[in-house]
């Protein structure tokens, strides 16, 4: 067992992610948005008996997350978190090319500067919990050795952030290498989320749990690595080792 | 000769630059900078025959870009520009460690935003121009995969910043491939200036010829590429390749 908060659990990998940790037994779950619960988190929380608890938190608002760590810290009562899920993140398509790209501030506030508040937020209770992981959900599409196979993939704005938030990780791991911390850059892969689109490779179920094996998998030998998730038969697809549990490039 | 936009030109690199292109004849400069110009780069603009030219230019105002644009555009009476370089940055020590760094979405407005802003402002002009080069001033402090021979540098920001800008370095270079133009992130190594201090490796006036000497190397076939600066005699200093012309890692 386990306590976990996450951001971003309205729906896609967040909400993915909390429904199949929820299954763990005595395994709790802080699911944070930045509104009320969706219907579908609504749902993973009345089947919980409890576990999963959500916290409205707004992650680029200091106040709003002191107030949320207040709350969650109260809950837990002296004992610590083990594992940070970085999930909230925006992505803009922008078709008519980079020149006209106006969402850079806002979602580096987001993707980046929104990941260092909640860390830093919670890194006290961090420290008290056993495990000490945080996890920065990022992508391959944010690689830039990588760049021109995503050059079709029109996301100026979440290419660079997700770069950013690559050295963000990295930073973070050589902050708190001594402290016993795991720092880590996964990359889901290609998801049937809204995000992802209905095209995408995997079912967001088949995505969360291979996310999940890699957080149990990787311990503090591995902070501050970009990792890609392991999904059997799916390793090698197309040429790409999207899904083999390696370390893309950055 | 060839007509240049420079941004950052009160001092340092910037200055250097202004100073080293107006060395050959016929070059033409625009200095530009968020104030007046400094004793220093008035100097310059004195012995330049009026062929380097100040403009005031806050690289984070799209309204302050677009009168700099018209004014340039109206003394270029229809000519264009050839190369534009995106040299003003900031960087902020952070000594009490990565979470106290309060400064990550003001680093990012200038260093990269404010790349974006200046490049997108000034493309109508660079079409017209003969050798259509941006050059990005980066550094290999910013590469991800050299992170580790620099975790005694706390600039936290100013990595994370850098490591953007690179990414949207590529970016534009994909985006305005078939158009001739040529993308460049441009480490200059450590400099004796305000930001590298006085015992960086070499003076200023060596980093600035060494840059000119990669704009002039490298053409479209180099777009999208991070190159070191080529000194002769300290190509391969303390074994970190750092001045030898080469491509760091991302």
């Amino acid at each position: 067992m386990a306590t976990y908060i996450i951001t971003g659990c309205s729906h896609g990998l967040g909400l993915a992610l909390t429904a199949e940790l929820a299954k763990t037994p005595a395994n709790i779950v802080f699911a944070t948005s930045r509104g009320n619960p969706t219907p579908a988190l609504n749902e993973v929380m009345t089947t919980s008996q409890g576990r999963v608890k959500h916290v409205k938190l707004d992650i680029t608002s200091p106040p709003s997350l002191e107030e949320a760590e207040s709350k969650i810290a109260a809950i837990l009562d002296g004992k610590g978190v083990d594992v940070l899920i970085n999930n909230a993140a925006v992505i803009n398509w922008m078709t008519d090319g980079i020149h006209a790209m106006d969402d850079l501030e806002s979602a580096f506030s987001t993707n980046v500067n929104g990941a260092h508040l909640v860390t830093k937020t919670f890194l006290p209770l961090l420290k008290k919990g056993g495990q000490k992981k945080v996890i920065n959900m990022s992508t391959t599409v944010g690689s830039i050795s990588m760049a021109s196979r995503y050059s079709m993939m029109l996301v100026p704005s979440y290419k660079i952030t997700k770069a950013a938030l690559n050295m963000l990780t990295v930073l973070y791991a050589q902050t708190y290498a001594e402290e016993g911390f795991t720092f880590l850059a996964v990359s889901p892969g290609w998801l049937r989320t809204e995000l992802g689109g209905s095209s995408a490779d995997l079912d967001v179920e088949t995505g969360a749990k291979a996310v999940i094996e890699a957080i149990d998998k990787h311990g503090k030998e591995s902070s501050g690595l970009f990792v890609n998730i392991r999904v059997a038969g799916w390793e090698h697809n197309e040429g790409l080792n999207q899904y083999d549990g390696g370390n893309p490039p950055w």
